[in-house]
């Protein structure tokens, strides 16, 4: 049985995720505990503490552990060794599981793992030079996408080649162990949240994500998909849970291609932005989700209470700059309109500010348009 | 035009609702500091910090003043002449007015100002003696309610008085400046939470409030009174407003009579427990609308999401002990319910610890059945 409330999460990352987990785990009575390289990190305000120190930091996450009853992380930059090695040491379970962790880390080994458990992927290969790159696109095909095994996240670590001419190019700018994968045509991208709890796992409705440049700016859910495919995308969600090992949280980039069939393209083992509409739109968020599965409670319903849009709110100055927004009076004064904030000093293009979400029994391409109109008016002066 | 995000909220006390202030200004961007006695207060662990100090403790005040850019209290116990005093030397505006708190602390001069302003109440006479209160009594009948001018709350310095026989020993049990007002003979208690913001006034839809042993046990939302009686108790509700000063939520407390009449019972300047079914059941909770309000933010939505029911967690304990809480597992595990947990170390009998709520589709009768079976089934051990 649960502990009485009274438990303490230590999360790697004290960004927004690490900020929202920590708005979701107070009504439980559950207090948190970050640990992130910047002082006074996006979390901080809303939590118990800050432990200030690197994601890789074996002084910092032994911290966490020692002053947390269960350990997470909100960022793939977590050091699997070292949370493996901290969460032993200090008897502080670790969920995700870290050899999750390193398995996602690496793009190439995440999709092998997947493909050869039967979870459909694109083609893809891997390429350590710019001549595997060419032979492996002479079978995959012109376009495709080469992606770094490690590190890349919003579309950064990832180079379209369009043809032949672009190979040495492409190559040249990751420099370093990459995969290439065929380009996929897709009608839609999607997401599915799934969660793995002590009492069993489940999916939340489907997300429709829509981005730009490689990175998220709206999401609708459930997304505007035949119900079939929809059903199907929480299927191969579920597949995909399979392979995890450890509770939590799993944010799961799908694609549904012309033919309504899906193939997963990435996978986040952790709360991730396309879940953020479900702080409104689900009686259980994401976050509390999150919370819930690490610290073995039991999970709560995935049913969703209204369609809903979210829209994120980006950086839209071209230095770097202290972060003042103008026009938040409006979007505070449109009905039903929730803003999320997160507290960042600085702004920069295309940083992720905050969001705003929209749920309410409206059609979703009015809640769309709306929440779309609401946060285009938003602007950093 | 509203500052962007950033500003810091100072909340004298930090108990429940200065942890659920926290929790809903969190998203707003707003960092709330709280002033409490008690260290490491409810409200601690979920907000930027907390100053140490009594309620009426100029120098405590001053220090939040100085911290904050507005300032407002969760507690009838503030000083409102402090609070008059330190806004104006730290230039920190202060809402509900200090004069607002002051007129609600007496609850004898609350009367007379709503009376005088036409707000329908309860007779009532001002007591200083026995024998006052037995000529005050020849007039307004038994039984009747008498009550502290001053310091009374979840029903502490109220003194049934049933017959002429009972006059010596309620008037000694209070010992000091009172009230007596009619018993009145209620079909439904009922509350609304108002709000007055810079652009204007509202009121969320009518909560049924269910008490014990003067107590609130649960409430449910929209109240099951008729809709004529609950149109009626919001313009009561509104007309209560004109009389307040400064901007924020007001606990509004009314007696609906058997003949579907409303009676002013009484105010809290701040939000109230009998207004934390928003939290789920409407767009904007009672919190973030308190927060936008002070802060100078437009006023949110008052719309309701769905059929709500609340009921608060109560320590069951004889003794003081540290809380410990069994079966909340199935609280969790039921769908829809949401757990709020107030982070109290200890339990004592009727100590408020928490409450659930749920809000979805169903009959108020049935909800308000699930969530009194689930919290009936927690026990703190």
């Amino acid at each position: 049985m649960t502990r009485a409330p009274g438990l303490t999460l230590g999360v790697v990352g004290g960004g927004q995720l690490g900020r929202m987990l920590g708005e979701a785990a107070a009504p439980l009575g559950v207090e948190v505990v970050v640990s992130d390289p910047t002082p006074d990190a996006p979390a901080a305000p809303v939590v118990r503490d800050q432990v200030v120190g690197g994601f890789d930091d074996e002084a910092t996450l032994r911290e966490l552990g020692e002053r947390a009853d269960y350990l997470t992380f909100e960022i793939e930059l977590a050091d699997p060794d070292v949370l493996e090695r901290v969460g032993r040491e200090t008897e502080t379970p670790v969920h995700p599981r870290p050899e999750t962790l390193r398995t996602i880390q690496d793009k190439l080994v995440q999709k092998r793992r997947l493909r050869d458990a039967g979870v459909p992927v694109p083609a893809f290969r891997g390429v350590d030079s710019a001549g595997e790159l060419r032979e492996a696109l002479d079978e995959l095909g012109y376009p495709a996408m080469l992606k770094a095994r490690q590190g890349g996240y919003d579309g950064r670590g990832n180079v379209p080649v369009h043809g032949p001419d672009d190979v040495e190019d492409a190559f040249a700018a990751l420099d370093g162990p990459a995969m290439v994968e065929e380009f996929v045509d897709f009608e839609r991208e999607l997401a599915v949240m799934g969660c793995v709890g002590v009492d069993g796992r489940d999916t939340f409705p489907v997300t429709e994500t829509i981005h730009e440049e490689e990175i998220l700016r709206e999401m609708v859910a459930p997304a505007r998909a035949p119900a079939k495919v929809r059903e199907r995308a929480r299927g191969v969600a579920g597949d995909v849970l399979d392979v995890m090992t450890g509770r939590g949280v799993y944010g799961i980039e799908l694609f549904e291609t012309r033919d309504g069939q899906i193939l997963l393209n990435e996978i986040a083992p952790r709360p991730h932005n396309s879940g953020h509409w479900t702080i409104e739109g689900c009686h259980t968020s994401q976050f509390e989700q999150h919370v819930r599965a690490v610290c073995g409670m039991p999970l709560g319903t995935t049913a969703q209470r209204a369609p809903t849009a979210t829209a994120n709110i980006l950086g839209d100055v071209d230095g770097r700059q202290e972060a003042s927004l103008a026009g938040l009076d409006a979007a505070l004064r449109t009905d039903a309109l929730a803003v999320h904030w997160y507290g960042k000093r600085e702004v920069y293009r295309l940083r992720k500010m905050g969001h705003l979400t929209l749920s309410t029994d409206r059609e979703r391409d009015a809640l769309l348009g709306s929440v779309r109109e609401v946060r285009d008016a938003l602007t950093f002066e």
